[in-house]
C-alpha cells in the first residue's frame, strides 16, 4: 500500500491535472502497446513499480512481465509488455521507466560490488544515505541486488557514533545508559576510531564493531582483537574499486553509502509499437 | 508550504518513531551548537531546508545562515550555525545534509555547465528526468546554478516527441489539433528527427523546435533553416564535456537530463561543538 | 487519481461517518437503478464524476453512460443509468448531482459565451477565479465547454500584472529581469492600463498583452498598433452579454472570470426506479 | 486546524511550486502593505481566512484587522492591513481574496433574506446543497450571516424523502425502523408530498416536518393540522423574492438551497501600498 | 472509504516497509488457507474489517464470511475463510485480529449491557469517551451490540455540563444564547447537578436532561418532575452490574462510558492449514 | 512530528466542524485557567500530549507543567495548568484527558508489572498487541513505565513463530533462510512449543528464543539447556499477577501483551476555575 501512495504522488508531480500533449491528441479508444526493453547489462529491478503503477492509472490495462526481479538483462531483452490506451500509456512512462531505472541501477551497482568483493563470508550492506522519500524501494534494490539493509530508520537499531561520544562523552556510559533502557531486540553498534575507543567497545561486548576509514593495516590488526561473538563492520567512503583489498579479512559486513549515493541508472527504453496514420 | 511538507515526510521516514541512540542518552537540556562547512568548492543551494528542517523539528532552535543559495563556497566555509537540543540537531542532520548535498551538486553542475559553455546567448535547461518526489526542489537548485527549468509537468507546455507522431500520424495534423485545443498561455515545442520534419514543424510556426541526438554538423545546417521567431533547443544526452563545442550556434537552449540524473553531492559537513563530559 | 482524492474528500465531508437515514432503512441487498436525466438544455460535462463516483462508492456499481462530455442535453435526457445497492446509490447522489450540475453549468455557459461571441477567430478563456479546491475540474469544464484556458497556476506562465509594475517601477526592466530567469517554454503576459504601457510591451516584444477593463473605441485603436506576433486578450469584468460588441475585432482571446465566478449550475435530476426492472 | 488544511491546500492548487513572475522580481527584503477594503455593501465574513491565510505564508506577517465577521460593511471600508514581503503579499492574494468574497457573499444573501422574510419567528437555514469541499466554511458564513444551519451531514440527522420512501414502503414503518436505531440526541425529519404523508408523520409524532415545493395555500392549510410540538420546515427553490409571502405564517424554518447554490460574491478589492508607509 | 483509510494507516504502522520474518520465508505462489474461529462466546462484529483489510492488502484474496455483524458466536465457530498468499495472510493477521477482538468485544459488552438492563424502553447509549481515532469503528459496534449512539462529535448535539455552566453563570441564559443561534436539526441536552438546575431545564424545556452521577433515590425523585416530552439520560460511571436497579425506571436512556474505556477484546483465533514441509 | 499529526487526526475526529455548544456561548475574550490534577495514584505519561495539544489548538495558549513523563502522582497532585480561551480549553479536554489517561494507566501498569516481577534480572516488554493507531505512543508509555520495547513493527526484527514452521517446515531451514537475507542490525527471535524445537533452536544459535505459554516447571528445565549467549523470554497471557512466580529464573525478558491490551485508565480530572456569573 505504502508503494501506492508514492506512485501516485509521483505521478501527481510529474503530470499535474493533465497531459496538454497526449489528452489533445488521442482519446480512450486509441490504444497500443508499449514494450519495455533492456539497452545495457544488468540486473532488474521494478517489477512492482510497472505492475502497480501502470494499473494505478488504469485498472483495466494489460501487464505482462518477463522478466522478475533479481534476474540479468542484457540489451534487447524484453521486459514487460503493457497493453492499454495510447494515452495512459505515454503518461505513465517517464515516472515508471525513471524508477525502474534507478532501482535497476542500484540492483546492479550492488551485485557488482558483491562479484567484486568476491568472499562470501564479507556482506554488502547499504547506509541511511539513501534518496529522501525513496527509502523504501532503494533498500528493496539492494537486497535485490545481493546486497542487505542496514538499518531502515534511527528507531530500530543503535548505533553510536563519534558525534554521540564527543557530546556525551565516556564510550562505556554510553552503552551503559543505552542498554539499560532498548528492548532486547534491538542491536547496539559503535563506531570507533582508534584503539582505545575499539578497546572499550569490546569490553562492553556490543554487537557490532564499525571501523570507519581506517586503513587496511590497522583494520587487519585490530580484527585480531575482536572476540567472533561481535559483528565487524567496515565503512566510510568505500567505492566498489576498493572492495578487492578487503577479500578474506576476517569481516563481516562492508557498508557502502556509495550504493544509493551515486545511483547509475541502468539503461532501460520504452518502445510503442505504432499505429497506422488516420486518414 | 510544500517544502514543511516534503521535509516532514523525510523526517518521519528517516527517523520512524524516536531516535533509538540520542533519545536514550541525551535530555532537552542537553544542548549544544552544529556547525554546517563546505568540505568541496561549488555553489551553495539549500537556505531553506536548513531553516525549514531544523524549525520543523523545534520551533526554539537558533539558526544563523551565513551564506546564500546561489552564492560560492570553498571548503572550510561555515555556512550555517545551528543551537539548539544536541537531540534534535543530531536527528534531523542526515536529512537536512542529504538534501542540501545534493541540491548544491545539482546547482554546482549547472553553474558548471553555463561555465563550460560560456556563450551567454545559449542557456542550459533541466528536463522532467528529475527524482521523483523532488521535483519542486531539484529544479529549484537548476535556477540556483544559473540554468533555466524546461515544463515542470505535462499539463503546462505541450512537448510532441517521437512517440506522439508514430502514434498520431502527421506532425502538422497533431500541432493542428493540439493548437485548436490550447489556451494562449502555452507554448508548442516540436522533436524533430529528421529534415522533413523539421520543415514542417517550420511551416506549422510551432514556438519551439528541438533537435534531438543530433551531429554537430547536421545541426548547423538545420539551424539555418530555422527562423529567429522559433527557440531552437538541443538535447539528447549531452553531457558537460560536449558543451563547448555548441558554443557560437545560434540556439537557444540546450536541455541536459544530466543536470538531475547524474547527481554529485557536494561534499558538506556538520561538525558539532563538544560538550565537557559528565561527571 | 487526482479526481479519486478529490471525490473521497467530497464523500467524507457530505456523508460523515455513516448515513443515519438509509443505512438504518435498507440493507446490502436491497438493490435498485437510479437515473440522471436532464431537466434543462445545455452541455453534459461531468461523465467521470459519475463513474469514479459510484465506483468509488462501491465498485460492483453498474454504471452505463448514454452521454459523454460535450454532447447537448435537452430536457428529459437520460444521461446515466446506475444499478446496485440503493443505499449507496442515495448516499452518493447529493455529491455527484451537485458536482454534474455544476461542471455542466460551466460547460453550458462557455459555449454560450463561445456562440454569443460567434467569431471563430477569437477564443474564450477562463482565469484564475476558480472555487478553491476544484480548479482542475473546472478549467475542465471550460475546455468541454469549447473554451481554452489561461494559466493553470502561477508556476506556468507570467502574468504581469499592474500591482507588480506599482511596485517594481519599470515595465521594462520588469520584462527583462523576468526574461532572464525563466524557461523557454514560459510565456509572458502583461496586464496594460494606458498606451503608455501599451507601448513599452510592444517594445519589449512580450507574447501576450493584456488590455483590461477598457472601453471597446480605445480597444480599437490600441489594437492597430500591435503587431501580430503578439497575442491580444481582452479582460476584466466582461459577460457573456457584452461579447457580441467585441466581435470581429482583431483580437485573440477574450478571458472571463464570469465563467466559474457566476457558476449556474445547470439543473439535472437523479430518479430512483422504485421496485421494478427496467425492461 | 481543519481551516489551515484547507488553506494549504488551496494555496498549493493556485500557486503550485513557485511564483514565476513575483519570485523573479521581488526578494524578501521588499516589503509593503497590502490594504483588503469592501467595494460593495454587506455583511463580512472571512476574518480567519485573512489571519490563517497569511500567517499560513509566512508566520512574521503583521496583520490587522479592522473588521469583524458579521459587521456591516460600505464601499471604501478598510477590512484589514497587512504588511510583509511584497512576494507573500502578492501570491497569497487571489486565494484569500476570493475565498472572503465568497464567504461574505453567502452572509449577505442570508442576512438579506433574513431582512426579507422580516418574520423572527421563521428562520432561514441552509441546505447540503453547498460547494464540495468547502461545507464547513459556507455552513458558518450562513451562521455570521444570522441564518441557521440544517443538518452538516448524512451522519447527524435523520431526513426522509421521497426517495426513501418510495423504496422503503410505508412512511410509518420507515420512521419506525430508524427510531429503534437512532441514538436520543437525533432529529428525525420527513419530507412531505401529499396530505395523506402529512398525516402519517404527525401521527408518527416526528420532530420536523418539511413541507416541500408547495403552494401557499396548501401550506396554509397544512400547517394548521400540525401541533406545536413538531417542527416545520418549508423547502424547495425558495428565492429571496418568495420569502415575504411566508411572513407571519406558523412555521419555523425556511431551507434555502439558494443560499449556498448561487453566491454571489462580495466585491472586495486588495490594494497595495506600492512605496511609502502609512502614516 | 474512511474505513479503507483507516486500515492503511494501521497496516502500515504494524508492518512498516515489509514483513522481515515472511518476506524471506514464502513466495508469492505459496498460499494457503487461514481460518478465522471464535474462542469465547460474544457477538460478532467486523465483518468489513476483515473483507476491506484483507482485500486492501491483495485484491485477489478470496474471502468467506460465514458469520454477520450482530449474530452470536461460541467456541469453535468458523467466522471466516480466506485463501491467498501465506505472506499477505500472516502480514494482515495481527491488525485484522486485533480490530475485530475489540470490535467484537465491545459489541458484546453492548449486548450484556442490554440483556443486564433487561428494561426495553430503557436504551444503552455510548459517550464520547471512544479510542482516539477509532470513534467511527468503536461507534459502530455499540450499535451492532444493540446498544445506540451519543452525539458522534461536538458540532451534532448540544450538551451544556457543569463546566459550561461554572463558566458561563446562569443556566436559563446559556441554553437561550444557544437556542437562538443553533438549527432545527440539533438537540439541547442539559447536564444537571441539583434541583435548582433540574427545574431550571424543565422550565427551559430542554430536549434531554442529564441525571449525572445521583444515588437511586433521588433520581427516583427528579423523574417524577420532568414531564414526558423530555428525554432523561442517566450518566455517570455506570458499570454494567449497576444496570439492574435502573430497571422499570421511568428514564429513556442511560449512557456508559465503561462500553468504550474497559475494552474486553473478545477471544478469538487465526489458524492455518499448514502445508506440506518442502524438500 | 508524528505526535502532531495524530493529535491533529484525533482533535478533527472529536470536534468536527466546530463546537456547537462552547462556540455558541463563548467568545475568544472569555478566557480561563485548566487545572489538571490526580484523582489516582501511579506514574504520569503524557507531557507532550498537554503541550503539543492545546498549542496546536491554540499557540498563544499559557502551558505550565508540574509533573514530568514517569514521575509518581498522587491524588490531589496538580499535573499542569492551562490559561486561555475558555472555549479552547474545553474542546481540547477531552482529547487530551483521554490520550493521557490511557497513557499514565499503561506506564503505571508496566511500573507495577516491574515492582511485582521485583527482580532487576528480567526486564518487562510490550508486544505488537497494541491499539491500531495508537503504537507510537503506547510503547513510549511502557518505557516512561519501566518497561521496553519489543518489536515496533514487521520490520525491525525477525520472530518465526509457529505459524511461520507449520507453513514453512524445517524450524533449521527457516533461520538459515533468513539469516542468509537479513542485515547484520537485526535479530532473529524463534518461538518455540517443544522441546525439539527448542534444540534446534539452540543450535540455531539464534538471538532470542521465546517460551510460549509454558509451565514453569518446564520453563525451569529447558532454561538451563540455553547458553548464556541467547536471550530467553517468557511469554503468552502473563498477568501481573503471574509475575512473581518468574522472579528468580535465569531469563531476560517477560513480554506482556496485558500491558497494551488491558488498559486501566488512571483518572485524571479536568477542573476549571469559573469566573463570575455576567450580567
Amino acid at each position: 500500500m505504502k508503494l501506492k501512495q508514492m506512485l501516485t504522488d509521483f505521478f501527481n508531480e510529474d503530470i499535474g491535472d493533465y497531459d496538454v500533449t497526449t489528452d489533445h491528441l488521442f482519446n480512450e479508444h486509441d490504444r497500443s502497446e508499449l514494450m519495455i526493453t533492456a539497452k545495457e547489462s544488468g540486473i532488474f529491478c521494478g517489477e512492482s513499480i510497472i505492475y502497480e503503477g501502470y494499473t494505478l492509472l488504469d485498472d483495466t490495462m494489460h501487464i505482462e512481465l518477463l522478466v522478475r526481479d533479481g534476474e540479468n538483462i542484457t540489451p534487447g531483452d524484453a521486459i514487460a509488455y503493457i497493453t492499454g490506451p495510447i494515452n495512459t500509456l505515454l503518461k505513465g512512462e517517464r515516472v515508471i521507466l525513471n524508477m525502474i531505472q534507478r532501482l535497476s541501477g542500484i540492483a546492479t551497482t550492488t551485485a557488482q560490488a558483491v562479484e567484486n568483493l568476491n568472499d562470501h563470508h564479507i556482506r554488502i550492506s547499504d547506509t541511511r544515505k539513501t534518496t529522501p522519500g525513496l527509502r523504501m524501494l532503494e533498500k528493496y534494490a539492494v537486497r535485490v541486488g545481493g546486497g542487505v539493509n542496514h538499518r531502515l530508520r534511527l528507531d530500530d537499531a543503535v548505533l553510536i557514533k563519534d558525534n554521540h561520544i564527543a557530546f556525551f562523552g565516556s564510550i562505556q556510559k554510553a552503552i551503559h545508559q543505552i542498554r539499560r533502557q532498548i528492548g532486547h531486540m534491538i542491536k547496539i553498534e559503535v563506531e570507533i576510531d582508534d584503539k582505545e575507543q575499539l578497546l572499550k567497545a569490546i569490553e562492553a561486548d556490543v554487537d557490532v564493531i564499525m571501523i570507519d576509514n581506517t586503513d587496511i593495516t590497522t583494520i587487519t590488526d585490530w580484527v585480531k582483537l575482536i572476540p567472533d561473538s561481535i559483528t565487524i563492520e567496515l565503512s566510510g567512503g568505500i567505492t566498489p574499486e576498493d572492495l578487492s583489498q578487503y577479500r578474506g579479512l576476517p569481516i563481516d559486513i562492508i557498508s557502502m553509502g556509495y550504493l544509493t549515493h551515486h545511483i547509475q541508472a541502468l539503461d532501460l527504453s520504452a518502445t510503442h509499437q505504432p499505429i497506422k496514420e488516420r486518414v
